[in-house]
């Protein structure tokens, strides 16, 4: 199933998407919502971004062909750091570059969201805390990236972690497609099967350390061909199952 | 006035604590509750942590003398990262470390308690954001810390981050004497007007990035004299106009 949030009339729903159709769903989706009587179709509604999480978690360096790219060696664990949850956007809203001085990269990644609290999960147990996938861009300042040392502030700014615009909750999260296009042009490509440190194995280090609630979302890392965004620049997601993320650029 | 969490009986109370006498407030003190009639005496409750944030920001390198005794060069804006929420505990929890091959340190730290909504807060103004002051020990596993490069993993484990007991919310937070001692042994002495980025400072660079909450915390770096942790040992911090944050380690 495909869950998504969106806004009609001023008010904010939680809905399934079936058949390019929205089914508006009485609650939240995290606590197991029935389906209500009311449908929209997508452009209908504003979409919102499909959770509000509590913490980001991301983690660096999952694909051998982007850490070649960037010249560092792979990591022995999951490489993870946390990202402020003020700078989601949905499918639709725009990244805003803050600094035009800067190089501001896109990342295409596949984003886990929890569904039930997880700490201590094991790799056997893993996909049973999952809710389900989405897609998520990882823009980077890699100015500061680089300046800091520490990832937060390079990958925090307001705007820089769009989601969206559904989460699949049945699908393969280890064998997905994911294409980044920038401009009509393709940047990123590869395989979710590339995954350094699959989707179990980054759900148990993650939770190794730190109890994550409903809602919560992993960025799972990027493959090679991340480059810089500028304004007027339209870039899009596409993952195997789930859909496309398309978000434009401004100053 | 020091505001404070507890649980009495099983339930969860905010409280303000005058003359070693808690009075319960009627709802949350971020809120602006007013006091009940219900008074107690400190030991008649278990002390709670004095929040629950949703986003802990952490600032690295803020006193000269820590920096110089790792070896880093001073950084010229302040370098921030995030760590779990769920590291969180209160006065009187023990610290319980997770790997004894590791050298697991303690760090004394003042930390800001956010009041209000805060985002692009200017120099002038960023202390009307503040809601108070409280004791942290950002307790951090070195040799994660190192390995991973990203702070995130070495400082979020649970019990982590002791945070309290109170929150003092009319004091001067960049004139204040700050001192750890480990079994009663004096280790870190200094004074936070040694801080390198004072706590408006702090807040300014924080908030261009990220938008803060009510309750969300910043802690803002240690002194010199960071020294690792053994089961069995107490670590004390006390800062000037707080009080004293107590906490026990054990495997």
């Amino acid at each position: 199933m495909k869950y998504l949030r969106f806004q009609k009339d001023g008010e904010n729903h939680f809905g399934v998407l079936e058949d390019q159709k929205i089914t508006k769903l009485n609650g939240d989706f995290l606590e197991g919502a029935e389906k209500s009587s009311n449908t929209y179709a997508f452009d209908e509604v504003t979409v919102l971004p499909p959770v509000e999480p509590s913490q980001v978690v991301c983690i660096g360096l999952n694909y051998a062909s982007h850490a070649e790219e960037t010249g560092k060696p792979l990591p022995e664990e999951p490489m993870m750091w946390m990202v402020s949850p003020s700078a989601v956007i949905s499918e639709g809203e725009e990244i805003v570059l803050p600094n035009l001085d800067h190089r501001i990269d896109y990342e295409a990644e596949i984003a886990i969201v929890i569904g039930k609290k997880a700490k201590n999960v094991s790799e056997e147990d893993a996909l049973s805390y999952v809710f389900g996938y989405t897609i998520g861009n990882d823009v980077s300042d890699r100015h500061l990236q680089k300046k800091d040392g520490q990832f937060t502030r390079a990958k925090s700014f307001a705007t820089f972690k769009p989601l969206g615009p559904v989460i699949e909750t049945e699908m393969d999260p280890n064998h997905a497609d994911i294409k980044l296009t920038l401009n009509g042009e393709v940047r990123q490509q590869s395989n979710t099967s590339d995954l350094i440190h699959n989707i179990e194995k980054l759900l148990v280090k993650v939770t190794e350390v730190m109890t994550l609630k409903p809602g919560d979302v992993i960025l799972t890392g990027t493959p090679a061909g991340v480059g810089a965004l500028s304004p007027g620049d339209q870039v899009e997601i596409e993952i195997e199952g789930i859909g496309k993320l398309t978000n434009r650029v401004k100053q």
